[in-house]
């Protein structure tokens, strides 16, 4: 009688009794453990390490050793000179079972790799990529059984990998035969969703890769990750050169619509600037173009439609028709990607004509819909898109802030780059501000700021810095619950001056003096009323007074001091301890879709549930744009900040999270 | 309570009670009558007339009248105004019904049209093609409910037309917007397979086109069939251009092997040659390139890596690894073809590396699978392709004949053309021959021969003629069993003159002189020998000594008298009634499979079962080979034709099938 052992593996808990001399590979399909291999047991790729428990297990009954596994064999040898193999690793293909072992498996070795997220409240998720791939051994040709050298590529594939009835790209068919020849019969075939052969290898072949992209219309950012351990291999991020045909979104529709032709125009050169970052991470990581086999995109709706080389005009005006908005998976080929010629992509679907896959991307990243508690997340940027609910039930909405937040209709306003003044700070007693500028870690009044910032010079204000300085001034008393500047002020600094019939307040003197006007406050209040009010609509809608938790998303939103902008009335009132910047949670979103085929499923049918509101056509947007207006806003629902509030002395200011820049100093 | 009738539907026979007012339509589709309609009901496709029972129907218990329907309504009036609608027609979407009556569906309103086919043996088949119209009334946008377009019109084809979960190509979503507002949100759609949308058009679009292509080496033959009827709407050839690479199929393996990108120069001139017929058909049928969704592909299987892109090198020699086989669903836009961008074309499987998809055509036509009695199938060119089997069991083998039959090696050889001499009579007591040549319907020794032919002259012997040739000189005693030209009979004719040590026969005295000379002799031995080593190779497999059936296909197959094949000795005997020539059997079974799903899932089925012999392999193939030198060949298993048989007269000789000719006088 053959001799057996028990065998537990761990985490998983799963085991049995298996004759020795069984693989631990083997041993742990066999019984449906999630155990990582490409090369099939050749002891090539090292997916498969495992560790043997030593002691006694009393949890299970047994007496465990590493000597219940068989010795080190030839092929651990050789995959250690050439790759390393950690104190106490074993390839699972070659350790064979002699006795009771508990088997652990590392995260890295199991296929279904469980990716756990800094922010407590982001959700996990689960590395599950669209495309898989798998080393084959392929029959050599034989005229006594002419099958064709698809057919015993399938059939290897269907005996080794228990993958059935693939088909392929024609430019697998026209390839196969180099590759099969040049492997010597043995080639990694990459399979996309377990049905279709994308690429075929000669040989062995590790590893692929996938980019993740959020298509801004100010930016693009991209993220390569290597897609079977989800390990991010380079990021990079560059400007829509679409800018040069409009600033904001609806200047490019316009363009659209004054020249014919001019969408094929602006989608060339969307997809030209995802090549050039194709480029700039691929090389930045050492990859191949060709070892890119998926791709997942988000964007607004504008964005997603010229991404597909879809006209926009339509989203110019009401109704604000999409073209199509489901999740789309196509041949990365078709949007002239220049990666592996069968690579495919995802883009993640749109929720209505002004909420993107971008805010799609954010609730697939933030996970509302698995929140028992009610989330308000707000993606700021030209349009704000907002997002209302909790497991039960979501709402969408977009509100048309405009262009104020990014820096646009403010006299010194300019867009977030080095010499911006993105923190300020105004003593309450001497009305003197002190102001930081984006790439120097000095505030204003410290020693050094001067020549710290001599190259840049302090050129403007970005956007966060506006809200900080109209939060400041509110709090300084010099800016009204109304929003007006208070020309009365006056007579306690010289930093307040006339200007026609209104005020400016003069924030940093210099070259140039960067001033705060009274249309620069009208503009602000017109955009936060606006994203209040879209904030509130969903409210009503949902019937509630507050919510639990917001969540800042977007390049914007993930600078703004949540306390400013509750002070200023941008978002509703709120714990701050609950309120939290996601970063590009957009991005983020992407990245998930890229990595994980379940979150594509769960998306698409999250979207389809979201209640779309559209702000346009809702009375009660109107109303709560009025009430917005006023600096806090004058509902009675909310609990107001006291005029006196106390702000953390600004060196402890809290940090806001996600802008990153060079030289900055240790806080 | 509502009123009801009895409606009986034939041919179907099924039947059920209707409320009074029920559409025709609507009663056949709650039963699963088979009644077409493209439009929905709307009254502008007619693809639902049926026509009304008159009397009573004992069979069903019912006193039928036309009157039991509604009288025609508005939409009946206009369809007849501006389509006409033949006597007793009706549409079946507005006629209502108003008492007990017999519903019938004439075969064009059949969706599921069956195709019965002239020849008694051919098999008869069902139209259900891969890409179907659907009409749709799609509701505009609405800012409330912000579906997009693509959304609204699959929940209309759901509703409408219950195609669920469609996908659609990147093309599709591009063109969206303009197609439903063009169509003022009206559409049709093209679907392929009930699955991906691959065209939309706007308002209704009646009709789309599939082609049917058979590439052969030397000629490309092309249908243009409306899909939904199977009506073919035009036909034609052209040559293969590929030729000025090399005439025959080696020659052109050899070309790329000598000349790197060669293989791409081959695909480009087959595929120029594939759109410049689509181009040809189309204007002949005055259709669209844009209306044609489909096309079905057969060829050898170098003609089949070429057409697809894929290097023939390895079909050069042993051991003849095809690079893929399975029958294959690709996008039209894949191989180049200038027809919608939407396009998806089949190409049928093929069998083994000598045996392409141009013989499983041949099998989808003549269906041996389906046969009780025991078919050989011969598909004569460069290659034989042998078929032979029954339902129980199919055996499939390729012969290398060489290019005799095609004229090639032949001293007077040439192609089947006109000048060429085809039909041969010789008196079995004067040795005087008279023959036939292509574009001529007179002897040559009837009045008016010499005129007639003038234009062209009588230029060489193509492959049929030389068949002929040598059984009427074995015939008439002047060909010896062995295939020696008999010296001795100079004694009876001047015609036959000495050469060397071996003898010529002067087969039509003129400009050029036309004789057939030893050599010519020993060039058709070796080729029919070994077609017919391969017929009986496959037969030992079979383990049967005599054939119940033969079908001769191809353009030579089709052409040759089956009775000199039989003399020579180039087939298997078989009583003569039971030999059949079946034209371009090929090309029907692309047609076949163009115009019906089944046929595809049939024939890759059956190409699966196939037992493939590679007589190259095969010790048993030289020893037929020997044997089946001779004329009659010596094998016992044989009944031979007598030397005295006596032939029909030439004026009464059968009339070989297949071959156009314009001007051919009726016999």
């Amino acid at each position: 009688m053959t001799e057996t052992a028990f065998v537990v593996f761990t985490p998983s808990g799963k085991r049995g009794r298996f004759a020795h001399g069984t693989s631990v590979l083997d041993a742990a399909r066999s019984i449906g453990v999630d155990l990582d291999s490409v090369c099939g047991g050749l002891g090539l790729c090292g997916r498969c390490q495992v560790e043997a428990g030593s002691g006694h297990f009393a949890k299970f009954g047994i007496e465990s050793a590493p000597a219940h596994l068989s010795p080190p064999g030839e092929k651990e040898d050789r995959y250690a000179n050439r790759r390393g193999l950690a104190d106490g690793r074993r390839l699972g293909c070659s350790a064979q079972i002699q006795g009771d072992v508990v088997i652990d498996v590392p995260p890295e070795s199991q296929v279904h790799k469980q990716v756990v997220r800094k922010r407590a409240e982001a959700r996990d998720y689960t590395i599950d990529p669209a495309i898989r791939l798998h080393y084959v051994e392929v029959a050599e040709p034989d005229m006594h059984n002419p099958r064709s050298d698809f057919e015993r590529l399938t059939d290897a594939l269907g005996e080794q990998w228990s993958l059935d009835g693939l088909t392929a790209d024609l430019h697998v068919l026209q390839g196969l035969q180099r590759a099969l020849r040049e492997g010597e019969w043995s080639a990694t075939v990459a399979v996309h969703r377990a049905q279709r052969i994308v690429t075929v290898w000669p040989g062995f072949h590790e590893r692929a890769y996938g980019a993740a992209f959020d298509i801004g219309s100010t930016t693009i950012a991209c993220h390569l990750a290597e897609i079977s351990s989800g390990s991010v291999a380079a990021s990079a991020g560059r400007m829509n050169p679409q800018i040069r045909f409009g600033e904001d979104l609806m200047s490019r529709v316009s363009y659209v619509m004054m020249n014919p032709g001019g969408e094929a125009e602006l989608t060339e050169a969307v997809r030209g600037a995802v090549n050039a970052l194709i480029g700039e991470v691929a090389e930045q990581a050492g990859v191949a173009r060709g070892d890119i086999l998926n791709a997942a995109f988000v964007g607004n709706p504008i964005m997603h439609h010229l991404l597909l080389g879809i006209d926009p005009t339509e989203l110019g005006g009401a109704p604000f028709a999409l073209a199509a908005s489901g999740g789309l998976t196509l041949q990365a080929a078709g949007i002239d990607l220049d990666i592996n010629p069968g690579a495919r992509i995802y883009v993640l679907p749109c929720i209505a004509g002004h909420v993107g896959a971008d805010a799609a991307g954010v609730v697939l990243s933030e996970a509302p819909h698995r929140a028992d508690e009610t989330v308000l997340i707000v993606d700021v940027g030209t349009n704000a898109e907002i997002v209302l609910g909790n497991s039960e039930r979501l709402l969408a909405a977009s509100s048309p802030t405009g262009p104020a937040f990014e820096g646009a209709q403010i006299v010194a306003g300019q867009r977030a780059a080095p010499g911006a003044i993105e923190r300020v700070r105004i003593d309450r007693d001497t009305l003197e501000a002190r102001v930081k500028v984006i790439g120097c870690d000095l505030w204003s009044d410290e020693e050094g700021f001067w020549e710290a910032t001599a190259a840049t010079g302090v050129t403007g204000i970005c956007g966060s810095g506006i809200i900080e300085a109209l939060a400041e001034m509110y709090l300084a008393g010099i800016l009204l619950a109304d929003g007006t500047i208070a020309g009365a002020a006056r007579a306690r600094t010289e930093r307040i001056a006339e200007e026609g019939r209104t005020f400016r307040y003069l924030l940093h003197p210099g070259e140039p003096a960067i001033a705060i006007h009274q249309n620069d406050v009208r503009a602000i209040q017109l955009a936060k009323a606006a994203l209040m009010a879209g904030a509130r609509l969903l409210m009503d809608r949902f019937e509630i007074a507050r919510v639990d938790r917001i969540v800042l998303t977007g390049a914007f939103g993930s600078h703004i001091d949540p306390l400013y902008a509750m002070v200023l009335g941008m978002i509703p009132d709120c714990p701050l301890d609950k309120v939290s910047a996601a970063g590009n949670a957009a991005g983020t979103g992407a990245l998930i879709a890229l990595l994980d085929c379940a979150a594509r499923a769960e998306i698409e049918t999250v979207v389809r549930a979201i209640e779309k509101v559209e702000t346009a056509v809702e009375p009660a947007f109107q109303r709560h744009f009025v009430d917005a207006m006023a600096i806090p806003h004058g509902t009675a629902d909310y609990v107001h900040l006291p005029r006196a509030v106390t702000l953390p002395a600004a060196e402890s200011a809290p940090a806001p999270a996600g802008r990153r820049r060079t030289g900055r100093r240790k806080r």
